[in-house]
């Protein structure tokens, strides 16, 4: 019942008017080892030089397009999957899409990854030491964890699996988020390939029409 | 356990940077009213002026976000709320999402508008009688519904409610495409409100950084 529907702009067309490739840069680690800040200093950065930028985190998640769902496994695997499917339209509309969840799992990572086109799909390990995301608890879950008023914390009694080859692993306890922000750029910088210089013409709206399609009278 | 975060580079810094605000143009109407064929002239429209467009549809959505999702009315219900709150996305990308979807119900219809601030929202209702939808045809859906091959086809045996106070109605049996566009266009113009003339700076990152949020050493 859906036919493929194809339309004049296309992902090219508006990377060219972007002046750059659309990607996913997807930040995994602990509870407090910085995604969301580097996520947002990363597209401070970005927003700087006029590129097209976009942050899916818990909080715009989890209040809207999944806010049907809980934290049970299924649900988890669930949420990440719509994530990553948000970030593959995000990609799509050539924007430069910082995802900042904790992703615990190296096949619900693999999966997301797997929706892409090889090279759009940057994974950045955001790395620390579990004991210094706990001094640090930025958001007080560890001391609740372990108090007993939280079940299931990632690095307490839910396991975290470090990515074995991430694009970018980022030790936060050791560099300055400059630092951070910088090997970033250059990550994404060396993830752009060539951009041709002067963006090709928009062809006009019937010239890619389907065949099937009658055009209004 | 979903803590409330804030970021630097907000909505209006990417309107600014963008150039126009965010908004999604909703179009609704029957299979073969051609409501891909005037989202597509819009955008090709928009982004002749450059302007950040991306387009949700069956294709895109249904193939990805949504393909866990069968054709219930439980599940239609689902799949028209989750192309809303990604649409809600968009617009805080600050984009022009155009999203084509039959979206037969008012009550939906209403669902989706209401997770928008007012004027963020423009329905835009492809009308056209019953009748020239069918004669057209334009996936093959009519004569399978009325062969008995297809149940549920909106507008044969399922009903579509017309909207009673669309922000735009275009009957495409009657005007040309060009002109849909043209009124399409006054009412994306007339949505924007004013513009500030010079982008604020955006705010260095740590600026409006939570007070519970240790900065990385």
């Amino acid at each position: 019942m859906i036919a493929p529907q194809s339309f004049t702009v296309a992902r090219e067309d508006r990377e060219l008017l972007a002046g750059h490739r659309g990607r996913v840069v997807w930040f995994t680690g602990l509870s407090g080892a910085g995604k969301s800040t580097l996520a947002n200093a990363l597209e401070v950065a970005l927003h700087r030089t006029q590129k097209r930028t976009y942050i899916l985190d818990g909080d715009n998640i989890r209040r809207g397009l999944c806010k049907d769902l809980g934290f049970s496994d299924a649900d988890r695997v669930e949420n990440m999957r719509r994530v990553a499917e948000v970030a593959r339209l995000f990609v799509d509309a050539g924007m430069l899409v910082l995802v900042a969840f904790i992703s615990p799992f190296r096949a619900e990572r693999q999966a997301a990854r797997e929706l892409f086109t090889p090279g759009d799909f940057l994974e950045v390990f955001v790395n620390v030491p579990l004991a210094v995301a706990e001094q640090r608890d930025t958001k007080g879950l560890y001391q609740k964890a372990r108090s007993g008023a939280l079940a299931h914390l990632t690095g307490i009694d839910s396991p975290y699996e470090p990515p074995l080859a991430p694009d970018l692993a980022l030790r936060t306890d050791l560099l300055s988020i400059d630092a951070c922000v910088e090997r970033m750029l250059t990550l994404l910088a060396s993830s752009q390939g060539t951009m041709p210089a002067i963006a090709r013409p928009v062809p006009a709206p019937h010239s890619r029409c389907e065949s099937d399609r009658a055009p209004l009278p």
